[in-house]
């Protein structure tokens, strides 16, 4: 934690400092130019752009640059079984789903089912393809392209990604890998392997098609230390470097700046399995921004920023502008009863789980429609 | 080289004391009473036991503990392709085949064409699966039988490969390779996680029949390490550890203690693939037992230990001890002259591999019916 800070995908420590980490690790950050690039294929930008909850990129001109000379990109994106999916999953996926609406692109969605088997002790293998089912419902249930959109398991897939994953690993070094995600020699070796495998889907399509293929990732600031790794690796075995879109952290119920899925913090975390009870207990639980004294928040007023009521908003249920400005100038001046302003969340969180849980079991009948199997 | 010499399946350096790598890494040696046991199933011992070319053991007693229980063990071998197969890799194969005449066993041999990828800088993984398939129908054109033996390509069986690995990796730390294979921290991921590929043919009848199965592995010394470390994962994953047998080296046509496939020593090897031109001309420069002068030669007479051509007659074109036993005294007494000698050793080995090459070519149209692929 030389920076104060440390994200990897197996651990978040202190408080990330985006601008540091974009910086440190070349992280180019979206600014108006690169905005009206992408506005000029969207139409009106996607909020998660407008908020900066996207917020950096690698080498998306040159994507960009390849679609408008008329070779499209494919979009790559993924999440690792660990038990329920969260809210906090959402966001890369809700991206992803939008540029493959907007950009027409097919999508590769990886769900390494070996993942979190190889770093957490007491999780097995049958639990965690268990849960791959589930995750890969789930996520269908976001709105994917039928006709464009492949997901495949580590375990069922293996014999197409274990021949890739051999290419990009005797490129990769333990020293490599030690320093990336903080591993130590007591790391098992699963582990250490883990990330060549997460590099496949990267640059898979142009193996399968026997030409390069664009690829653009949109993913969560802690996966961004895998393809730190694998993207100069990718390079040398002749594939175009992938494509970055990073977002930072759903921040957790309680203000933490990431809402993390681990056991220790369930309370802090919502999931799409949590049942309309437990989400209304959860989101009342929930910090906002109201001043310490009745003197102070009529003196200052309330803060949004530290709301997480309003961070909700923000991030996943108010895509209005307008209408998310009302509820943060609510906040701010404190018309808005912390009562009914976790109420409303809590309505709003639930008529999507509701909706979800109900895309996810049609999902769940046409997985075979989307499953990639060796 | 704590001991003065190093043996892992990745460098063979100095003099390899076979007994002292016995004493501190637990191998038993095979003494009379394990021959009789062995001999009471296989009637007369094979002359690889007989000469102690296969010298050590490791859980040989459970194995015929639970055979004369009515519980069969199978056997597990393999090679890992990087060129032509030399007369050294033929070693642990003819035992297997011997055991498996004997014993009725099912024969399992794996063919990792991602090993010696991960280890050799401009070896495509293309080549080494070309070799792969020659390797293949090399070890087959030995004699196995065709109901019970099977063979497999890790890229190719990756699917049922990769989830066993993953398993074993997770219980096998950076620490323990690293001491056991003398890696650093430069080698690559792929090279580090390697080793829990070859541990699954160890166990994977036990996981795919539902029960636990025996399995015995006839090795040359220098695989030992990857059971080493692998047989205590297996043991924590609910099955048998692996019982081992153990070969001593052939010896290079120059003297040295092992034969070698590497292209430094291409002129002290013997490829299966070598013409019977080239055989001969490397065979006339073996070396022999012969002192440095006829004066010392005609008082001290030859030395069988020293002379490569009686080394291979004892390890692999004689095995009638009488009549190696008549080509030792010869070559003690001075009788057996050197070119006549080499000349008979040279056209043993051409009538061997001309044989082989046949046969190999027999194997390779049947290859299809042995092949497991995901």
């Amino acid at each position: 934690m030389a920076d104060g800070f440390e994200v990897t995908p197996y651990r978040v420590e202190g408080r990330v400092d985006y601008a540091a980490y974009a910086k440190k690790f070349g992280i180019s950050i979206i600014d108006k130019r690169i905005e009206d690039r992408i506005s000029k294929h969207t139409g009106e930008l996607h909020y998660l752009f407008r908020r900066k909850i996207f917020f950096g990129y690698r080498d998306l001109d040159f994507v960009l640059d390849e679609y408008e000379k008329g070779n499209p990109f494919y979009l790559y994106t993924g999440i690792a079984p660990s038990g329920s999916m969260t809210l906090g999953h959402l966001l890369s996926f809700m991206m992803t789903q939008h540029l493959q609406e907007k950009f027409g692109a097919e999508v590769l969605i990886q769900i390494p089912d070996e993942e979190k088997f190889l770093i957490k002790e007491g999780l097995t293998l049958e639990r965690v393809h268990e849960l791959a089912y589930d995750d890969a419902a789930n996520v269908l249930a976001l709105g994917f392209d039928r006709k464009k959109t492949k997901v495949f398991f580590d375990t069922e897939y293996a014999k197409t990604m274990y021949r890739q994953a051999v290419r990009v690993a005797k490129r990769i070094t333990f020293s490599m890998v030690k320093d990336a995600f903080g591993f130590t020699n007591e790391n098992n070796v699963g582990s250490i392997f883990y990330t060549s495998m997460q590099a496949v889907p990267a640059f898979l399509k142009s193996v399968q098609l026997g030409r390069n293929v664009p690829c653009l990732i949109p993913l969560g600031l802690d996966q961004d230390v895998h393809f730190r790794v694998a993207r100069d690796a990718i390079a040398k075995l002749g594939y175009y470097k992938p494509a970055i879109l990073h977002s930072i952290f759903l921040p957790s119920l309680s203000g933490k700046q990431k809402m993390s899925s681990s056991a220790s913090d369930i309370n802090d975390t919502i999931y799409l399995s949590d049942t309309p009870e437990v989400v209304e207990k959860k989101v009342h639980r929930a910090i906002t921004g109201q001043q310490d004294t009745a003197e102070l928040q009529k003196k200052l007023g309330g803060n949004p920023d530290k709301c997480a009521v309003c961070q909700y908003y923000k991030y996943l249920f108010e895509p209005d502008d307008k209408k998310l400005q009302a509820i943060f100038d609510g906040e701010r001046k404190g018309t808005l009863l912390a009562g009914e302003h976790k109420d409303d969340l809590a309505k709003r969180i639930n008529k999507f789980l509701e909706a979800q849980r109900k895309r996810k079991e049609q999902a769940m009948a046409k997985l075979d429609d989307y499953l990639l199997r060796d």
